[in-house]
């Protein structure tokens, strides 16, 4: 059996994503910004496929930036809060993506710009009053950028509490919504947020695409400069069936949400009453556990410690099934989860990440508890 | 007759190109950094596909980075040269794609970069003895980035003169290849040259997806930062169809190379000849004419004055003909022509870009000449 449990790291994409995506690699084939025949039938498809987000989000086109995916959207987002909007201070937290974290890392050792990092609790949530402290110390600028929800362990943030506490500062609110676009509603119409990221291979869509919106209020340089692509914001020949694709995509996501949070909802909840059941002392990293107060989609499993603790995953891999220690944009490199790392837990229980989609089943659950109880209970 | 003579903005996608990509959509969906199974075959098509390119080069994988395409690949090279490599003069020419003229703009503007343009002779030809004379200008580390192909007038210029001169003098050379790419060959084990760039989608390959190379020699600082893609040097997961379709689209590109070329070069002769037994006068914009002498893809041609010059283009669209004025990716913006406005040229001729490749036939040439007789020379 073969069981793909790594869906915060990359979904396969839809049949009828795919449906929209060929004619465009086989029909039509014309540059986007050329101004004949050609080229016009394309770009059509590329501002039907802008509207088509910005109606799903509540917002206007001219708010959507396509992006080569969400690590280029967070880059050119605070890069550009930097480079234009005169950002001087960047709060920002440990568990970041590191398309946030790696970028402000270089923003600070390049530029004057002040880090500080919110305090978290022992699972991994925001301190609102030490954020608070931090919003009123003196900058000509200041960013906060929190994720809403967190890949690793699925901890999410309120987007509403936390936007109005930073604009009641007249700070800047990025969110990289990677984990969460096509998975929860964003109504941008009524959100305090300045910039907000999506991804398309994360909710069905192809890989290489995804969108930066940015408010209307706040005019940013761009970071990739070329042709006057993306209305001067972006050089680069679009990606046009990325574009479509993840339009689509995005669609579906929306007409599905409500049926699809129910059903990967039941599946997640299957997993943890399975894995208590089979596993004693089982836990569960960050807020994962509680449903209602976490990305349904990721169900991060605090294991009890065993002699092969590092093979789990390999052993998990043999018998088929794809999980995670940490985030996949990180595993090629070997290095430890830079999230688990800050979290007051055990370091000696091994963590697997298990993230679902609409297509996996009970089934998979229960092959998958199945195999964990034979390599840490009957080993 | 629907004739499309606009492939220097962008080549339709080989349907074999397709068959190639279609798998990775619909099968094997992986994330290229995942561990796992799902990961590992995914992974494996990425790094066939950076073997591929590389053989095809002459050059290592570990030379080989791929991008959102050729803009961002230009932009990872001239950043990395400026905050890596510690340059701090940039030897470049006004006829150069915006990929690069705008990203050296913004570092001028940004660092204290001093920028020095090479003079030109009417047809935009270097030269050779300036930017001798420039390279002898006094700097901590100076960059040279001149295009091989020109997108517009198809100039070219010959990488190992230019490229062994900018050594000469401890300079690093980069050089737009975005138009030469898969249409002429580039033997990287014999080029004295520091960063290369490629785009997928001017050799029939997909759209948003392209290539750096980076000689071993020099070690740049990513431009995307975020997870520990390509090793380390690009974040965001890879856009794994468009890589594969690129290392598919440059094969066959390589394995046609002979053919294709004296194929198109017979339609680039074929038009020239027609057009100057068609419409007294004619003239053509840079090299373009000179068939040995420049790139074959391209041919712009300067018309005699009309009343009606800039209705040219769009009476062309309206007979099914999509040609173009300027480069596609300035064509958006409406400003016209940067190349053209620097030559010594008749600014009251009409010009028109006509390009080509191997989809096109004589048919389509002589369509297009008589819709030109038609408008100029009848009307």
């Amino acid at each position: 059996m073969k069981v793909y449990l790594d869906n915060a790291a990359t979904t396969p994409l839809d049949p009828l994503v795919f449906e929209v995506m060929k004619p465009l690699m086989t029909d039509f084939f014309g540059n986007p910004s050329s101004i004949h025949g050609h080229g016009r039938e394309v770009r059509s498809y590329v501002e039907r496929a802008r509207s088509k987000v910005a109606s799903l989000l509540k917002t206007s086109p001219s708010e959507i930036f396509f992006t080569s995916g969400g690590t280029e959207a967070d880059n050119t987002a605070i890069f550009g809060c930097v480079e234009t909007l005169g950002v001087d201070h960047i709060i920002t937290s440990k568990i970041e993506h590191h398309a946030v974290l790696h970028t402000v890392e270089l923003l600070a050792k390049l530029k004057a710009i002040k880090v500080s990092f919110v305090a978290l609790d022992k699972n991994g949530c925001i301190d609102l009053d030490n954020l608070e402290t931090l919003l009123k110390l003196p900058a000509n600028k200041t960013l906060v950028t929190l994720m809403h929800g967190n890949n690793e362990i699925g901890n999410l943030i309120d987007l509403q509490q936390i936007g109005k506490m930073a604009h009641s500062y007249g700070a800047l609110f990025h969110t990289d919504t990677v984990q969460t676009m096509g998975h929860l509603p964003h109504d941008l119409s009524n959100l305090p947020v300045d910039f907000l990221v999506g991804s398309a291979h994360k909710f069905n869509g192809p890989k290489g695409i995804g969108f930066l919106y940015v408010n209307y209020r706040n005019k940013i340089d761009p970071f990739i400069h070329g042709g006057a692509q993306e209305r001067n914001m972006r050089g680069g020949t679009e990606n046009v069936y990325g574009i479509v694709g993840l339009a689509k995509a995005l669609e579906i996501a929306y007409t599905e949400m409500d049926q699809q949070t129910q059903y990967i909802k039941g599946i997640k909840k299957y997993m943890i009453n399975k894995l208590k059941n089979k596993i004693a002392d089982v836990q569960f990293n960050g807020k994962c556990a509680e449903i209602e107060n976490s990305l349904y989609t990721v169900l991060n499993v605090c294991l009890p410690p065993t002699p092969h603790n590092e093979m789990l995953l390999f052993n998990l891999d043999i018998a088929g099934i794809s999980a995670s220690g940490g985030g996949a944009c990180s595993s090629g490199s070997n290095i430890g989860s830079h999230v688990l790392a800050v979290l007051d837990r055990d370091s000696n229980r091994p963590a697997i990440r298990f993230s679902f989609c609409k297509y996996n089943t009970i089934e998979e659950v229960d092959y998958t508890v199945a195999k964990l109880h034979e390599l840490i209970v009957l080993n």
